[in-house]
This record gives C-alpha cells, structure tokens and sequence, in this order.
C-alpha cells in the first residue's frame, strides 16, 4: 500500500519529487500488471463509481480516464454535457453539482471551462476529485504523463536536456512541464518558439529561482543536435497578427524526417496530441517517436492516481 | 423477497399506502446494505442492462438512476440524445422506439418531453418502464424519494405538517407530494406561494376529498414556526408578468438563517434541487438542512425500484 | 472455439459463404446460451473494452452494439460526438484518432460519415475495427443481420425468393443483402420500387455475373404471392422531384394488412427499421412480421462477432 497524503489532483503544483515518484512507481506497477492481463489491478476498483463529468467535450482525455477506471474493474458515469447541470437550472453553482455527485460517484473526473474549477470543487468535495483540464488553468495528469513518459525511456530523469518547440505562450502542457522539470537536478531547457508565442516570464523567473538554466530562441535547427527530448507542440494562426508570419514560421517548426536525423540516435520526441502538421506522419516509424506511447502512458497514470486516491494501490 | 404488482412506473397514483411502505423498507434495505459496503445488494442486478433513454438531457436525474443501477451490480446503456432516434427516423413511433429497446434491455428508464409518454411506452413494453420525467407530466421517483426522506426522518408521517413554498403552480414535485400525503393520517398542508403561482384547484379537490386540510396563504413567516417539513421550490422569473412583482415576490420566499431560526428544532428543510437563491449557502451547515440527503436518497429509492420491478429485492 | 480469419468487419464482401456459416452458427450459439441466462457467454468478454466510437448519431446501432459487449460481460467508452476529436484539434487524422484508441480499448466500433472511413481505420489499427455504417458506404453488421433472419427462420436460404421493395437505389441493406445472397445457390431475387429509386446496374450485374436471376417491376401487388420474404424499406420524399409522382408512388408500396394477405402463409416480412408508414401498426400482429425479431437478431450478430474477433468465441 502506497501513501499518497493527496485527497485530490488539481494542480501540477501539488507534486513533490517524493509525490512523482510514488505515482511513477505505481504506474509503472499498473503497465506491467496490465501486459500480465490485469491479475493484480483488474478488481481493484470494483464496486466503485467513477463519475466523469465534463462540461466542455474532450473525448480523448475522456476515454483515457473511463478506459483506466475500466481496467481497474471500476464503473462509470459520465456526461459531456455537464452544463446542463447548471443551464436547466439557470445558475446552479458548481458548490451544488458537486456535493449531488458525492451521493452518486466515488471520485470525480472534473473538466470544466473556467480556470480553478476543479479546485473549488475539491474545497467542498467528500470523494476525490481529479482535474482532467479546466480552461487556461491547470491539467495536471497530462503533465505527469509528461514527464513519466521521459521517466519511462531515460530511467533517470536528472541531466536531462528538453527542448520544447512551438506555442509556448499559451500551451498548459510545456508550462506544466517546465514546473515539474525543476523537481530533478541537473535539468537545462530549450525554449523554441516564434517571438510571438514565448514562454512567459513567470515560468523562467520560476526556473531562475529553482536554478534550472535555459535558454530561449527562434531556431529548431541549432537545438535538436543538442537535446534529449523534443517536446512539439501546435503553432495556431490565431497568435499572428500578419498571416505572413504564419506562413514562415509554421514551415520552421516543422519535425521533418531530416531534421529528426538531426537529433540524437536514443533522444525522444514528444507531443500531447493531436497534433497538425507540426510532426509528419512519415516520422512515426522513427524509433525516437514516442507520441503514441506518451497517449497510452496516460492510461497508466490514470489508472495510478484512481488507485492512489481510492486507496487501493 | 418483496411483493410488488407494479411492472412499470409511471405516475405517483399508482402507490398506495402498502406499495410505500414496501418501496421505503427496501430503500432503507438499500441504504444500509450501501453502508455495509453492498454485500447484499452489491451483485443482486448481474447481468442486467439498463437502458437510459432520454429524450431531453437530464444529467443529476440520469446519474442518480445510472449510479442505482452500477451499485447494484447491473450495467447501463445510455443517451440523452434519444429524440435521434425519431428524428433520423423523421417520424418513428415511441411504439417502435420502445419495441427495439425491449430486445437490448431488461429495464427502460424514460425522460421525455411530452406528458404521457412514459405511460404510452409501458403499455407496449415487455421490459419494465421507470418514468423519470415527461414534460408537464409526472416524474414519480422524485414523489417518491420526497416523501421517503420526510419518513426517513421523522419515522412516522401521520400528523405531520408540511408547508409547500414557491411556485406550486408549475411545480410537479409539489403536486405529487400533494397526492401521496393523502395516504397518511393526520396531515396538515400548508400552501405558501405568491398569488400568481398559487396550487391548482385540482389537487386542493383532491385534498378535501380526502379529508386532509389546507391552508394557503402569501406569508412564510406565519407558517414557519408552525410545521414540521419546508419544502422549497424554485420561483421562476417567468411567470410574473410585472417584473417588479417578481423581484418583491421573490425576496419573501428566500429562506434565510433569520427565517429558519422560526422553525421548531426538529423540522426539516426540503428542496428538490437545483436551488437558485431561495435557500442561501448559508442555510447548509443548519441541521435542519435535508435537501442534500434528499437527493441522497434518490439513489436509495431507484435503487429499490429497479430490484422490486425486476424481481431481485 | 471457431476459425476466423478476419481482423477486422468493414464490408459484407469480405463474407464468403463459409465466413457466413461460421458467424451464423456462433449467433445460434449466442441466441441459445441468452435465453439460458448466459451461462456460457456471460463472462466472454470479461475485461475486455469496447470502446463506440460513433463520428454522428445512430442510437439504435450504438446500443445494439453496446449490449451485445455487455451481455458478454465487457465493458464501454462510447462517444456520439467523435468528430469533437478532430474539430478540437482542427484536423486530426483519422489514423492518430485510430492509433490513440489502440491504447484505450480492444475493439473499435466505428461509426462515420464518409464512405471507406472504417476500412482506413481497420489499415492502421492493432485491435480490431467493426464498421457500423460509413455514409453511403458500408453497414454489414446489417446485412449480416438480415441475411440471419432470413436464415433463422426458414433453416436454408438456398432455393428462396425474396422481394425487395422501396427505395432500392439509395438504400444499403437492399444492395448489401443481394449481394450476400449470391452466396447461396437457387436464389430469385424481385426488385419493387418506383422508377426513380431502381436498384443499380452495378448489383444487377453482380447478380448476372453469380446466376442468380432477377425480376424488375414497379408492382408490388403481382410479387407478393412469389416470395418467401418481403424485404421493406423507407421512400424518402427527397427522391422526387414532383410531388404528386412521390404522393402515388408512396401509396402503392404500404404493406397493408389486405396485401399481406396475399402473401404465402410461412413468407416472412422484413424491415431495417425504423419505419414510417410503409408497413402499418396493424400488420404487427401479424406471425408474418420478422422486423423486431430482425432487430433482436443484430445482437446475437454482434455479439458472435464481438466473440469471434477477439477469439472468445
């Protein structure tokens, strides 16, 4: 039986070093459980209720969560339509919906439009409950699947050298990301982005306060050589002013198949998905592709953090 | 194992007094197997599929129901988007609706937007049908799970007094509450709306019929000290014609701490949710406050409905 | 447990004769062992899930499916709103949606909107993929289902006539089950419709080409003593282009009570449902009327494949 002193996850910020590798561990625990055919985790769950409940759509990281309390032999509710909740009731507050759902569902799968969502939620909430993205706030398990995916690969995650390519400005994952990264020692980070979608200053004052250097420019080329992991993400026209910029900047951050060549034989590439164009699909054969893989360790994550807050880890 | 002649629920008119008195033992069965960890009840459903056809969504109806039919060991196929079934059908029968259904499902759960249709699906149904709403019409789980929590509490109904507050007009949870207070002894009821929203003529027939005495009147604060159950309602901008009206209705009808501090020390405050402002956050915390246990107990009646009506209680 | 060659069900051409005795079998053994309380399937798929992946609305299939896994004792992530996967990220492919779902779920049921989706998907996909209808395109889980009714209830479907009536042009079950039934020898196949929806060229060939010989005609009256089943389906309005030829045409393809009369006593009637006014309530009652059967039937399909492509069976 594994501690875990969090009742619920609704922020990266929760996470120690000791919390990361607690829930790495049990993930990992859950992958090998799952290719032996689930003998260990299958009924871990079983009995409980995990409502899903969701007021924007967001199929995928849906799935992931239904899919991982499934495996543990856990049951579901769940609506995408979770505005209703409130709309037929013209103002029903979230402190409500949320104290309902405790006499329905043992933990609570929240997605919600507004940034703190799950956070207040959790404030009046008897059964755990878990961000799964609310709004420009916060979506943790995709940041700790984010990192158990460079965890999973390099064994070690300390020395590492993570480029992160792309909409830095406004992407949840690469903020959350650099945050956790700061738990290990000997870290540098590569921001590369166009100069309309830098990182913003919080997030590296933060790294110049952890003491985790970095350095930030327009060039992938010069980067990739360099670095250990290539985390992509998508460029959006809506940050350009002139489509023109667009146009030149989104053919620089493209991962082409001979820019791969650039990097190093056993270095990773990572993206949230879905992604674009921004990683063609001629570089999944690639054996530093490890997109697909990072989807389904969001599986493993999930299935840990249910445990964990369930108790049943 | 419980007697139960019922196939199907649709209205509150077809429980009489004994048919309660099963319904609320297995619900309090229910309650304490849950308790307990569902040893009893925990598998009693097995094998079972439910189908939750929904016609418009209802997410906390839907869940209460799902989340029923899960502790109970069962499985759940579901929509809220069973007008699809018609509309691409342009034109399908709820006759043929239901028919299909009957080869998926061992029990129908029906939200529907025209009254009556629930009753119209039984008929042709070889699946039981549980109402869990039509229009205008009935929704006879939520009389029932009222009335359940005023036993619950005070053990015995007879004597009972019970003020009805808000819009009683409109309000399909008060009239069937109406209706099933006549099945006990000794009852007082106690109308409380503005004039615009007073209680129809025909339940206040029914009443007198049934020797159970009523008083109706526009002021809460008279009657609070005076009954043993409040049940609050939600008044609606709508029915006002002049908006000034609304607003000074409105204020009269919200239960504040002041106004709860006029209630006896045993009372209990009702609401069928979702509430706007006519109980304030800060009522919660007041013992008196049962409308979270009352949506609790939904669970505890549909789960005894799904087990009498398909023989497992 | 039966051989099954197949990895994945996205057309009915992949059905030889053999495939279609295997499948049919396996569904007898379905049918058999559900009205035996599901003693020897109820568990099949235990731990398996399925996950619905449906790009638009079909709450009929969807369920149809969704029992199926159910009855089996799996279990289900459904989405009607699939296409939110690719809208969210403004044009994701097809095959990273398939490749994501790989790590959720064991088998895909696809639902989409553009012919040929499902096959693209079955390419890239590691668990199986079952098309449940794609546009214009396929739908053989449908056609395997009426090709089973037609089996089911006369034991041999060698030496039948079976008239097809309606809007033949248009309508995928009446192309899917002419071709199925080639593979049967003695076959004679009648074409009802109005001018405007005739069966294509390109099926008629086929027919030509396998020797099995066909009547064309637009008079139902004169098939109706011939056929050992009558295959209905919707005309849509839509076809015409002037309304007064649609007015007359409709009339003269109801199956009224007086013309099934004039059918043979063991005929069997048949209809993809839903329906609309082509075959009236009153013909319900009718021991010639197969259609809810024929519904009922696509369980026990659905569920032998479910068996058969993940080797349960």
């Amino acid at each position: 039986m594994a501690e875990f002193p969090l009742k619920h996850v609704y922020e990266a910020q929760q996470f120690d070093r000791n919390l990361l590798d607690t829930v790495f561990q049990v993930a990992d625990d859950m992958k090998r459980d799952m290719e032996e055919g689930g003998r260990r985790y299958g009924q871990a769950l079983a009995g409980r209720i995990m409502a899903s409940l969701f007021y924007e759509p967001s199929t995928r990281t849906r799935f992931s969560f239904e899919a991982a309390m499934l495996r543990l032999g856990g049951s579901i509710i769940t609506t995408e339509n979770a505005r209703e909740f409130s709309s037929a009731a013209k103002g029903e507050s979230l402190y409500d919906s949320t104290r309902i759902m405790n006499g329905y569902a043992d933990i609570i799968v929240m997605r919600h439009h507004e940034a703190g969502s799950a956070e207040k939620a959790a404030q009046v909430s008897a059964a755990p409950v878990i961000n799964a993205g609310d709004g420009a706030g916060q979506h943790p398990t995709q940041a700790l699947l984010d990192l158990y995916t460079i965890k999973d690969h390099f064994a070690e995650v300390n020395k590492l050298k993570v480029a992160m390519v792309g909409d830095l400005k406004y992407g949840r994952t690469v903020r959350s990301l650099s945050y956790l990264l700061t738990k290990y020692s000997g870290i540098q980070i590569f921001f590369v982005s166009p100069s309309v979608c830098r990182m913003e200053s919080d997030i590296k004052g933060y790294l110049d306060k952890e003491g985790v250097p970095w350095e930030e420019g327009t060039d992938l080329d010069s980067v990739l050589p360099r670095v250990d992991c290539v985390y992509m993400t998508r460029i959006q026209r809506e940050r350009f002013i002139v489509p023109e910029d667009y146009d030149q900047a989104v053919g620089k951050y493209i991962l082409t198949p001979e820019k791969v060549m650039k990097m190093k034989a056993d270095a990773i590439i990572m993206h949230p998905l879905p992604r674009l164009n921004e990683i063609p699909q001629a570089v999944d054969a690639d054996p530093r592709a490890h997109y697909f893989e990072q989807a389904q360790n969001g599986l493993y994550i999930r299935m840990a953090l249910l445990c964990l807050l369930l108790n049943a880890a």
